[in-house]
C-alpha cells in the first residue's frame, strides 16, 4: 500500500490540466506529422484496437471519425488475429492502436499484422520507446508523464486529447477549441471536496449503473471501469439506448445510476432515458449540464464552454474523483487494486 | 403474469432446434439471394447495427466476417446518425441491421441513411413485413415464428444461424456443417432439470460475471443480458482478455463467474483467464468442453460435433435455461420482466 492510500491516483487526477497543457504546447509535432500522412493516405475506413481504459479512448475517437469525418469505423477484436489467425485485407484502412504502456503483446501483434496487410498503422501511447510504438508506422506520444497508479487517469484524458487533436488536424483545424480545456479542467478539479461527500452515499452499494450517449458513452464506460478497479463494485455501463433494451429491468431504487448529461446533443438524447429511469423511481446522479441536473436526485454541474466532442475530458474528472474517494471510504487503496497489474499482458 | 410463470420463455427455448430445422429446410432462398448480391457487390468493409440481444448476434457475425472473410468489420453506434446527423461515405460497405421485431426507429433511420450513402443494405429480422425489412435492399427472415416472451431466445439463435448460413454461402459453402445443429440442440435441451438445480446455487447472488473469448464472447454477453432481464441481478460480461484489464479486481469468491469454454481455439484462449480466476479463488462454472469443465467448480458439458463458429448456438441454451429457472426461483416471471417492453423504441 502507498503511505497515504490513493495518493498516486489523487496526484495523477490533479495533474490532468497540466498534462493537457503540455500536449497542447509541446506535443503537437508528431500529431501534425501523423495528420499529414493520414491526409495523403486517404483512408476509407478506420479501425481501432485497444484494451481497458484505452479502449474507451478508442471508442471516443470512433465517434469523432463517424460523426466529423463521415467515415465508417470499427473496434477490432484482437482475438480474431491472435487466437484465430485472421489476415484481413486492410488496404485503405487507417489502423490505430491506443495503449498507455504500449506493452500488451496482443496489440503489438495486431498492429504488425495490420501493417503487413496494407493498413496505415498508428500507435497512440504514453511510452515512446514501447514495442507498440515501434511496430506502427506512425506514433503519437500522449505525453502524460509516467503513470504509477494502476487505475489509469491522466493517460486516459491525454489519449482523448491526442486523438481529438489528430482528427481536428486531419479536418484542417488548428486545435484552438481545445485550448480552453486546461482552465476548465482546473475548475472541475476544485469540486473534489464535494465529490468526497458524494462518495459517502455509495459507501455500501454493491452494484451501480452508469449511462451516457454518443461522445459521453465512453465516459460512462470509463467511469464504470474506474469504480470496478478501485472499489470492487459491479459497475455496469450502458449507452442510454441499450439500457432501455433489457438492462432497465435491473434498475430499482436500490441500484444507483450515474448519468452523463452534457449540454449538447448527446445530453439531450438522454432525455427519454431519464424519463424511463424516473418511472422506475431510480436514484439518478448526473454529471453534466446544470439545467439537466436540477431535475435529478443530485449531480455535479460542469462549466460551460466546450463542445460535446470535448466534454468527455471534463466529465470523467469528477467520476475519477468519485472512484478514488469511494475506494478510500471502503478501506481500499486505489493505487494498488487487488488482483491487477499495471501492464496487462494478454494474447 | 402468465398462468405458469415463464411458460412462454420455456416454450420458446425448447422450440429452438425445430426453428433451426425450419430455417435450414425452407428458409435458405433469401439467404442464397442475399449471398449472390453480396458476392456481386464485393464489399470492402462490413458494418452491423443492432440493439440488445440482436447486437450479440451482430457481434457473432462480426467475428465470422473478420475471421473467415478476412474483411474489416465494425459495429455502428446508431446515435452517430440519429443524434449527431452523421452522413458517412459508405460506398463498398455492406451494412447489416439485425433486429427481432424490425421495428426500432433508430435502426430504420440508420439503414435508410446507409442506403442513401451508398452501402449495400441487408436487414436480418424475424418479421418480413417490418419497417426495417422494407428499408433495406435485401432482407433475410430468420423464421423463428412469433416470439412472445419479452426475453428473446429463439430469435437470437435463429439470427445466429441465418448470419452463419449467409456468410458460409458467400464463401461458397452449402451450410452442411450446420445440419448437425438441430439434433445437438435437442440433446442440450435435455439438461434442463440439471440446470434447474444449478440455478439454486445463484438464488441469492446479487452480482455475477460472465466471460468468453472470440465466437463465445457474444454468448457471454447474451447470457448476462438474459440474467439481467429475467433475474434483475447485475450480470457483467467481459471478453476473457478485457476481464484481466481491470474488472478482475471485482472478482472474489462471493462473485460467481460463468465461463464459456468451447472445445476450439476460443476455449483454449480462456486458459490463462481461468488461471487468473483460480488465483483469486473465484467460483467458476463452465459451459463448454467436458475436458475444461472438469477442473472447475462445476459446469455443463456440451456435445462434441460442431466447430467453434457454430458452438454459440448450443452454448447459449443452458444459459437461457439458467436465466429462466433463476427468475422463477427468485419469484419473478421471466415472460414479463419489470420495466421492459417487447419492442423498444429509441431514437
Amino acid at each position: 500500500m502507498s503511505e497515504v492510500r490513493g495518493q498516486l491516483m489523487a496526484a495523477e487526477i490533479a495533474e490532468q490540466p497540466s498534462a493537457w497543457q503540455r500536449l497542447l504546447d509541446n506535443g503537437t509535432e508528431p500529431i501534425t506529422a501523423a495528420a499529414a500522412r493520414i491526409t495523403e493516405y486517404k483512408p476509407r475506413f478506420v479501425q481501432f484496437v485497444a484494451r481497458g481504459t484505452s479502449d474507451h479512448a478508442a471508442l471516443y475517437a470512433k465517434y469523432i471519425v463517424e460523426i466529423s469525418h463521415q467515415l465508417p469505423a470499427g473496434l477490432v477484436s484482437p482475438s480474431t488475429t491472435t487466437v484465430y489467425g485472421a489476415r484481413p485485407d486492410l488496404r485503405d484502412v487507417l489502423y490505430i492502436a491506443v495503449s498507455q504502456s504500449g506493452g500488451s503483446p496482443d496489440l503489438v501483434q495486431s498492429v504488425e499484422v495490420a501493417r503487413a496487410q496494407g493498413a496505415l498503422t498508428l500507435a497512440v501511447t504514453n511510452n515512446v520507446s514501447s514495442p507498440l510504438s515501434k511496430a506502427a508506422e506512425l506514433h503519437i506520444d500522449v505525453a502524460a508523464g509516467a503513470e504509477k497508479s494502476v487505475a489509469a487517469t491522466k493517460s486516459y484524458t491525454a489519449e482523448l486529447l491526442a486523438l481529438y487533436l489528430l482528427f481536428d488536424r486531419v479536418a484542417g483545424g488548428d486545435g484552438s477549441a481545445a485550448r480552453a480545456l486546461p482552465d476548465l479542467g482546473a475548475r472541475v478539479l476544485e469540486g473534489d471536496a464535494h465529490v468526497r461527500d458524494v462518495a459517502q452515499r455509495y459507501r455500501f452499494a454493491q452494484r451501480l449503473i452508469t449511462t451516457g450517449r454518443g461522445y459521453s458513452y465512453p465516459t460512462a464506460r470509463e467511469a464504470a471501469l474506474k469504480l470496478m478497479e478501485t472499489s470492487y463494485l459491479s459497475a455496469q455501463a450502458f449507452s442510454g439506448a441499450d439500457l432501455l433494451h433489457g438492462p432497465l429491468a435491473t434498475v430499482d431504487p436500490q441500484v444507483p445510476v450515474l448519468a452523463v448529461v452534457p449540454a449538447g446533443a448527446g445530453g439531450a438524447a438522454m432525455g427519454p432515458v431519464l424519463e424511463r429511469l424516473s418511472e422506475r423511481n431510480a436514484d439518478v446522479f448526473g454529471v453534466g449540464a446544470a439545467s439537466v441536473i436540477e431535475g435529478l436526485a443530485g449531480g455535479i454541474a460542469l462549466p460551460d464552454g466546450v463542445d460535446d466532442s470535448l466534454s468527455p475530458l471534463l466529465e470523467i474528472i469528477p467520476l475519477q474523483q468519485l472512484a478514488l474517494h469511494l475506494a478510500i471510504a471502503r478501506g481500499g487503496d486505489p493505487d494498488t487494486p487487488r488482483g491487477l497489474r499495471k501492464v496487462t499482458e494478454t494474447l
